[in-house]
């Protein structure tokens, strides 16, 4: 946690355009247990969808922190990547969230494919708190404020593509990381992107058609990546 | 696992230029219950240190499996790069290891900095037969059967620099990853490279200075990225 998130109603308005936050949930917990912060220390911090800055420790026992903060800059600049994601088993999701997070991504969309087993989409991960928890530990390991939104597309795979990735997709290149394709992956930001990838067993044949219709397909080298290693990869060349 | 690994004296030479090989062990369990294969199914093998290609299963029954192998081709090229990580905690080590592997590195020294805990060279993770299995599981993603190196470097960081690290970057680019320093990270191949991560809080800063006479400083950008991440991220962007 290099960042502690803070709510915008957590914030009082305090003097000299400092605010004033008092913590007693799991934020308290790591300022003792892994930062082991006294009063007078000075953290990161930064408030949902606004500024980052640093705050001190004005006093902390085992109840409670007052923070006096004071927001600087603002959080560092979005990866206007969308991510639309055959949705992964649980702990491969948790990984994608939290480090596509990390890396800078604004909105995610899952969706299905023949080789998604249906009941991932009945899985706590899918839940809203535990999304929510995900998105907020990239946020925290990136010093970044602004919380990705992720939407959830079960609907069959055919329908997703004629009927929801258009809007996806508007104004944007539309890539799909297909391993084989002629076309490498870019090494440089290219502009408002989509990037589509695949369930861990890949695409099938028709839905390989479908997408050729509609989106670039992109290869990432001869080597046959897990979908949290291979997303961090696409996602690293697509980056300023 | 995209690729069954096969011990070189595992293979006896069959008919028209094919091997037969037995299996019993947890790739018997892999094809049984993972695979669901059958006898007349084709998957895909390598041998360690050699060539890849497919096999037949001959046949499969709840003791052992009869491969049929067709050896056709080498395997993916190596990644030129070797990893110098200051030692994760376990969890993120395996994590590196694997994906690390799976992205081509055959070599990786594990080195101590002032923010590495001691106790870390004493898990079990660091035990030959785990980091065999992690390197295994990255070879076996990959399509891969080149094994890498690992050498463990418990020594002080001063003295691993001094003399440690001119014989793994001899004739090499070296490179440390650094947040906020003026280069950025390359977004395309250097030829041979020796590339450091520091631990997940950072060098401090008289390690930062020793290694400013010897390697050049590379950043990827303002976001604070942990150890797996931004390992996998540079590496993709120094791949071919």
């Amino acid at each position: 946690m290099n960042l502690i998130l803070l709510r915008p109603d957590e914030l009082a308005a305090a003097e000299a355009g400092s605010h004033r936050a008092v913590l007693a949930d799991r934020r308290l917990q790591h300022l003792r247990e892994v930062l082991r912060a006294r009063a007078g220390d000075e953290v990161g911090v930064g408030v949902e969808g606004g500024a980052i800055g640093r705050a001190t420790v004005v006093a902390l026992d085992a109840h409670a922190a007052e923070l006096q903060v004071r927001l600087s800059e603002p959080p560092p600049p979005a990866l206007d990547v969308t991510l639309a994601l055959a949705l992964p088993r649980p702990p491969t999701l948790r990984k994608v969230l939290q480090q596509a997070t990390a890396l800078g991504v604004k909105r995610f969309a899952l969706f299905r494919a023949e080789r998604v087993e249906r009941s991932y989409f009945s899985s706590h991960g899918l839940h809203a708190t535990a999304i929510a928890e995900d998105l907020r530990l990239g946020l925290e390991q990136a010093r970044d404020t602004i919380v990705p939104t992720v939407e959830i597309h079960p609907e069959h795979f055919g329908r997703f593509v004629r009927e929801r990735l258009p809007a996806l997709s508007e104004g944007r290149s539309l890539l799909v990381a297909h391993p084989g394709a002629p076309t490498p992956c870019p090494r440089a930001p290219i502009g408002p992107a989509t990037l589509m990838v695949g369930p861990e067993g890949g695409f099938i044949p028709a839905e390989v058609a479908a997408l050729a219709q509609v989106a670039q397909a992109i290869d990432l080298g001869p080597r046959i990546l897990r979908v949290e290693t291979a997303v961090v990869a696409l996602l690293a060349r697509l980056s300023p």
